[in-house]
């Protein structure tokens, strides 16, 4: 049984090539939710959404979010009344926001909402949000706060972020099956993802991280930062403004007593000893997940080094 | 200043002559909400937006409903959650469902919402929700009630109508306005809209069949009955079924003592003399609207005979 920490496009790239290394019937998903969005009253969902759509290969290759070969008549029609039109939810995207928020407002909680679109979409995984209650991730820079999408897309991570803030995160609760899944596990992955706006929320819904530090499973980090560099997404420039070195290292660094494995592409192998001086094991492997043959070797290459008892 | 009772396609047939035969600024359109129904949890309003579509020359002219060129991605989508497809709701029209849903969860009451949609679609007339409180049309078959979308839609009309029912009429209120375009109005005119299920229930918001009973207005009603038969949906049916004769006459005697003028197309006119009898004056002309050109002159026919002091 594998666990793993996800956010977006990055993990759901690392999860599709373990979904191909085991039988994903293995594999417990928990899922961020922090930068979940309420958009034309809808309720979205965008790291779980990813996930889903990776996984089942419905994922749009060129954005790394969003359904391959959606149309936006929707979102088109929507700016008629007056909505704005940075968020650009597909219209097949959309029909899940809608089943979601007809869901929630009847009263479902959110793990029953994605256990459902997890088996609507053919899927044998299982998908953990971090929690039912509402957190909210918010990122504060030189104007102001604001939510995470908004940061994200409309503003295109073109702001100095100052801080990070999850609203509503000392109320939440993990969700149901979040905290066993990961006691539970054989290795818990924590995913290829931004560390402070997809895995961070998770850690810090109260008793997930101390469940991660008390777990006997092995627990492993993908680095998202090859050569100072991020695949996809803010992380790199995050972790200038928040004043962490933009590394592989950086990122172990944030991950210390949390991990027993951190894998660092072979770009910075010579940054090995001081990763293992955190007191983690390394593996240095080829990180960049830039086929599904890659996808998959990469997740074998980590379960080969688990199974070796490192 | 014309106030016009409107059901869905005949009323929104008979409103695209009228906005051409006066200033449509002067036109206030009191819309049956009792067909409203909700559709994956958002609020459909299919008569309103028949009205308004019609009006801002954009309704599909081979239903009679629903937006012209519009695509089906969302609702193809929703059958994968189990949706039934009964309630073919394009893309863009979903939009409009989905801009009003937002509005009314937040607390918008639903006159408000409607004038903001007719704005939006450029239209200068004013459409009047019957009432703000919810009202749901049930139709009453051999098999139990049901609402009025799913006999209308899912069924298709095939079920023998026993009874009608308008849930929630007790405690409705006449919309904002609704009470004071009938008694403001120089003329009231009842479209030719299914009497049992687009007029009644306008009528039946408690202070709406006063109104019109007591309003200085002349009031003419337009037939939608013609030669027995129904241009669109399933008045004549439904007449036979609840014990009416399924004519223009039946419907004058629906309208007995709420109306002044009667307009009877040329193929009933002999039913005339039988409708004067009832106390209302008779119009015989052409009231199939095959083309603009006619609705145009359908319109100016019954001003006419209105400004002749009949």
């Amino acid at each position: 049984m594998y666990t793993v920490f996800a956010g977006g496009v990055g993990a759901s790239r690392f999860l599709q090539g373990l979904c191909q290394a085991v039988d994903p019937e293995g594999v417990t998903v928990i899922s961020n939710t922090g930068d979940d969005v309420e958009m034309f009253g809808l309720h979205v969902s965008p790291d779980t959404d990813i996930v889903i759509y990776a996984l089942a290969d419905a994922i749009n290759p060129e954005t790394g979010w969003g359904l391959r070969g959606d149309t936006f008549a929707v979102v088109d029609q929507l700016q008629k009344f007056g909505y704005e039109r940075w968020f650009n939810l597909g219209d097949r995207d959309l029909a899940m926001a809608i089943h979601r928020t007809r869901l929630l407002r009847e009263g479902m909680p959110m793990h029953e909402v994605v256990r459902g679109l997890v088996k609507a979409w053919g899927l044998t995984c299982t998908v953990l949000p971090m929690s039912n209650d509402p957190v909210r991730t918010m990122i504060a820079g030189p104007g102001g706060e604001i939510a995470f999408q908004e940061y994200m897309v409309r503003l295109r991570t073109e702001v100095d972020v100052r801080s990070i803030r999850f609203d509503g995160i000392e109320r939440a609760k993990p969700g149901p099956g979040v905290v066993e899944a990961i006691g539970d596990a054989e290795a818990v992955f924590i995913a290829p993802s931004n560390p402070f706006v997809s895995i961070e929320p998770i850690l810090a819904v109260p008793g997930v991280r101390d469940a991660l530090a008390n777990t006997q499973a092995t627990r492993v980090a993908v680095s998202p930062i090859i050569a100072g560099q991020v695949v996809k997404g803010p992380a790199a420039k995050m972790m200038t403004s928040l004043g962490y070195e933009p590394s592989a290292l950086g990122v172990a660094r944030i991950y210390r007593g949390l991990v027993d494995v951190f894998v660092l592409d072979v770009q910075d192998r010579e940054l090995a000893p001081a990763v293992e001086a955190l007191g983690m094991k390394t593996l240095v492997t080829d990180t960049m997940m830039t086929s599904i043959e890659r996808k998959r070797e990469l997740a074998g290459d980590i379960l080969s080094t688990i199974r070796a008892g490192l």
